[in-house]
């Protein structure tokens, strides 16, 4: 029911702003005795870290993440923590803040912000960068995800930017380990595609404007049975999950939109049993989903993420006493929110997996 | 947490198969008050009624919806039933079950249908039409989205088809009056578009294949402040519900996927101040909703359905016992479930907006 | 969330009105395989049965519930019903419903029940028999719980009536074998007690009157480890379950009360190694839950049910319009509601263990 | 759904343990503009902090509440926060933690305590100080309760204690200015109690034993309307708000097991109009909620608390390996942990009405 929390067994409520002392995660229904380090926690936390290159925020947040509950140390190694059942909490100090970066725009109504729809929601806004709605909060999407991960034996979840602004990857490139080389600010599995995204994108600060991008994340070894037929279908619980994040607006699974341009005989997945008795599907057009219910097969899902709504280019809008203003938004923003996107998209793919893996064993007893 | 309830203040729970004496809702949370007839409901489950056209499933079903708790005749008029806030059942018997037709396909698993998935998770399976993954359920859908329509004053949620297969509707001749017209059997709101679809779908029909669609949905007088910022945006919700739906694999708010082509400049809506005090949008590429909230212009909505999985031309497959077999699923199936999605892509926008109106009612006493 | 809805993974959820059509329930949730009769449901329904004796009202309900939705026949035994993990309704239709009996009475608020509650909190209410608040609706909670003693492999849920009125059962008799016996119209376990219940009721019944009870729940072979710490109690939720039956004013685990006046020392259950390797405790002061979870001792509650408060007695209220009106309430009551509240209890109960078994199941997979 | 969540609408999460670095809470869905200051939480804090007396724990915790989101300073007055109606996250620093007193017992099962349930329910358990039910988490409530009671205007909540082990209060010297005088470490509105509560548990420490307690809760100017008929009963979910309280055995409202001896004229609380239009009732023995529903009339519960189970007298238990061992419970403890419960019992019985209200105003808008 929460507004802030992802989830029904493996629960994330997440709380905090940009601008305040802290934010944090409580994982409440983590299965005891699952192991994990603060460096599984922190090794994604850098992936989505700001200020990593000059494609994204120059904040500086060392988002160095605690672990204030729900562990015990294992006995075996003192590095390594074991959840004992109870609710774990995480939390990361907010240390470079600057909020009078924010001052000048409180009043104003920033277009392709939600300035306005907060106003009129709750009366009254924190301004300071974004308030609720700033990228910060996602840190703690990431270090929940890692949790997620953890639940289900196996699980490998993995995504790449797929399309920067007008510019699509090639996919006959793909390989994964490009995916986090040194040398890759993109997060883009088609080493092909950095040169062409670094001048793409830098053209873009020039002109002091923003591009979107499409993220696709890809879950392998899941167990076929995850999910419902209706209202709890994994895949439905994925989109929310992905269209909760910030910036959002799109979601597919397999293959998506295209899938409505295909016919019957090409979109199903044709079976045949494999060499280990599991079925092998031809192909996977339904992105690892059917019905609701996870096949075996991966899991594919690609969302789609507007162009940053802060620029350095003036737009036309209106304050809170409705004059007419020009909206300019200074402070530190990528140019391209999506490229962070990608390590958080993974993960909410990990915690809907992971929330399914444990309802599915709950209601079933058949894992 | 249910698997078979949508919504949190305004929840919708449905059961029932479509081999089953019945199907059914129960709509809990209606507001104490709230008017409504059984024409309001029964006129919205006509339009998603099969037997219609040619170019739908040639099962016959009355869908005669009855109420059977939480409402009282208004003092009035006897026809005008009042809701007394308390659990409000719906149900329709199933008339047309020939259960039959299905019998031969019991053991196998069908190529784009979740036969395989369900037998992993429940370990048995309702064969019987698709069991509880039947497009029969969501008759239900459709009425308790009459109702939810009926909570936020003034709402008025509006669907059109916008592609079936290859075949797009030119946006130009948009007109709203042409959906529900009696010689348009698709929902298109493309006049010229009528005779195309069904050269199209004739065609796709005589190659016993089938086509996907993409349905778009317009939800206008929405108040603003609906949503949350996060794990409860508006929009991911509308996207839960629509990916709930049998057989959607995309969802998109406002310029969805085609955002992430678009410059930062473009994509942001400028505001200006309307002369009723309210602002107006210059543009709406945020498909009325900004950072999870409404902000009073339409909600706009996409989805992608794909192609019916059941199909007269033989797919490969295995069945139960991992013998490999060719599948042909016989019955009277539509070539495009894509089409009656379009009330049930209504039903479940107007069911989002309700649930979330009395979700902001709740927390601020803003409205 | 829901108001109507009991539990959170094997999830009851109610519909109806003593005066409509019918009554109903979802249950969703239950593990697929489940296998049961319309029997095991009926022969639980038929215990709570008005009717059965000139104790409770006489009222003529044959209560025969049908089963709707997510069940398959048994291959091996058409009598068989197996779950097939999706929901499961239930319904049963009212036949007996006489509404003029309370007509009235429509704009008067009865003392000791909630016509004014009611009008304060919808603006409106159904007057006829309770409306949503009618005993009748506890028909559902008996054939949910029916279904729910089933999840738990072994577990034993049984009731007695305890207190009457000031007349209490002498527990050295105790006998589980009086519960059901044809000539105890009382659910005592104490057969001395019958015919001081039969001359104490019969004096009441004379006198216009109606009285209170207390009912003992013992639930057997609960394994240990189900429930949690804090909000998810297995007491807190035993506590709500029989706090959500009408009428019911009070809830005790183990000692209850008395727990009070004890000394930590006589409080403590000391523990010693059972011969087949499980603790034995020395005492069950706990009642079958330390903490919050399960010890595997048996789980002992009990609940006070308020007098009826349909009396033929006249009391003094005001009605809709503020008018002082003497109030009578006609039709047929029970003496001593709480009679019925046996197989009420034990539902309540059964529904809270197993929803907790599932739970444990899905957070731990340690079943 | 979760295990360590209060509420539906107005949401309490806590989290942490007694010896971990720090305990917290989440508060989500606490209506914008509500403006506290800390002083509000801590003054609350103080109350149930121990040390307090010689009979209660002499931990030392200052129990120093910090807010760390969700709110904004007040315009005019930067020491009142105003809520944003985003998450509140309260945190307090775990300072005294003394985890050696413990190492003794970590592999045997204490007597009255959830050691053993935990261990087969985790599989594991934090032994320090009781993991997650230890009484430290009790102090969120009560922060949350604080914030709870300003949700709804004029909501005035006030407990005492009625008893202590064998020693009642005299309801007639019932005096609410008593209950918080300096020279009162017991809650007890009957001044003339206090040197016999003194004697009782001087005698009772002595004895290197513990005794139990009943708190009664009164929650004045609660609107009528607040509630729901059945499983969301305004009392259903006071009873398991108090029964979440570690170590309550038992709840009651209004007569509570006392109505199961009235005869229904008696109980049924009269109705007469009042000068101020409103109802008057002539009596409470429904405790202010009839059929779930709060009427107006004071809203009066009561709760059991069991000994202290950490006692210094040896008991008889096993240990993880089977072995028999004496438990003896060192540390410092409360010999009646039934005294700090009552500011504990005032916040759940808040949080619950609280929840409600905002329930209410989201369904039926007519707050």
């Amino acid at each position: 029911m929460s507004h802030n929390t992802f989830g029904h067994l493996f629960r994330v409520t997440t709380w905090g702003e940009s601008h305040g002392p802290a934010i944090g995660a409580v994982i409440d229904g983590c299965p005891p005795g699952l192991r994990f380090t603060l460096r599984d926690l922190q090794d994604q936390l850098d992936r989505r870290r700001p200020g990593s290159s000059r494609f994204v925020t120059q904040r500086r947040e060392p988002d160095e993440v605690r672990v204030l509950s729900g562990v015990l140390p294992a006995e075996d190694d003192p590095e390594v923590m074991v959840a004992t059942g109870t609710p774990i909490a995480l939390q990361i100090e907010n240390v470079d803040q600057r909020s009078k970066d924010y001052g000048e725009i409180a009043r104003q109504y920033r277009p392709g912000h939600a300035d306005y729809a907060y106003d009129v929601k709750y009366g009254l806004r924190d301004h300071r960068g974004g308030g609720r709605s700033s990228a910060r909060e996602t840190a703690m999407r990431v270090a929940a995800g890692a949790l997620a991960a953890k639940v289900v034996p196996g699980l490998k979840v993995r995504g790449a930017i797929v399309k920067i602004g007008e510019k699509s990857i090639d996919r006959a490139n793909w390989d994964w380990s490009v995916v986090d080389r040194e040398d890759n600010p993109f997060f883009t599995p088609d080493a092909a595609s950095i040169p062409v995204f670094e001048t793409y994108l830098d053209a873009v600060r020039m002109e002091h404007d923003s591009v979107g991008a499409v993220i696709e994340v890809i879950a392998e070894n899941v167990p076929a049975g995850l999910g419902a037929p209706l209202y709890g279908k994994l895949d439905a619980e994925i989109a929310a999950g992905l269209m909760s994040i910030n910036a959002v607006k799109g979601v597919e699974i397999g293959d998506g939109f295209a899938a409505a341009a295909l016919k019957g005989t090409e979109n199903a997945d044709e079976m045949r049993m494999g060499e280990d008795g599991r079925p092998v599907f031809a192909a996977n057009h339904a992105g690892g989903v059917l019905g609701g219910i996870s096949t075996g097969a991966p899991i594919v899902a690609r969302f789609a993420v507007k162009p940053t709504s802060s620029i350095l280019t003036p737009r036309r809008s209106i304050d809170r006493d409705g004059r007419e203003v020009d909206v300019v938004t200074k402070g530190r923003h990528d140019p391209c929110v999506g490229i962070r996107a990608v390590p958080i998209g993974e993960a909410m793919v990990a915690c809907a997996i992971a929330d399914h893996y444990l309802r599915h064993r709950g209601q079933t007893g058949r894992i």
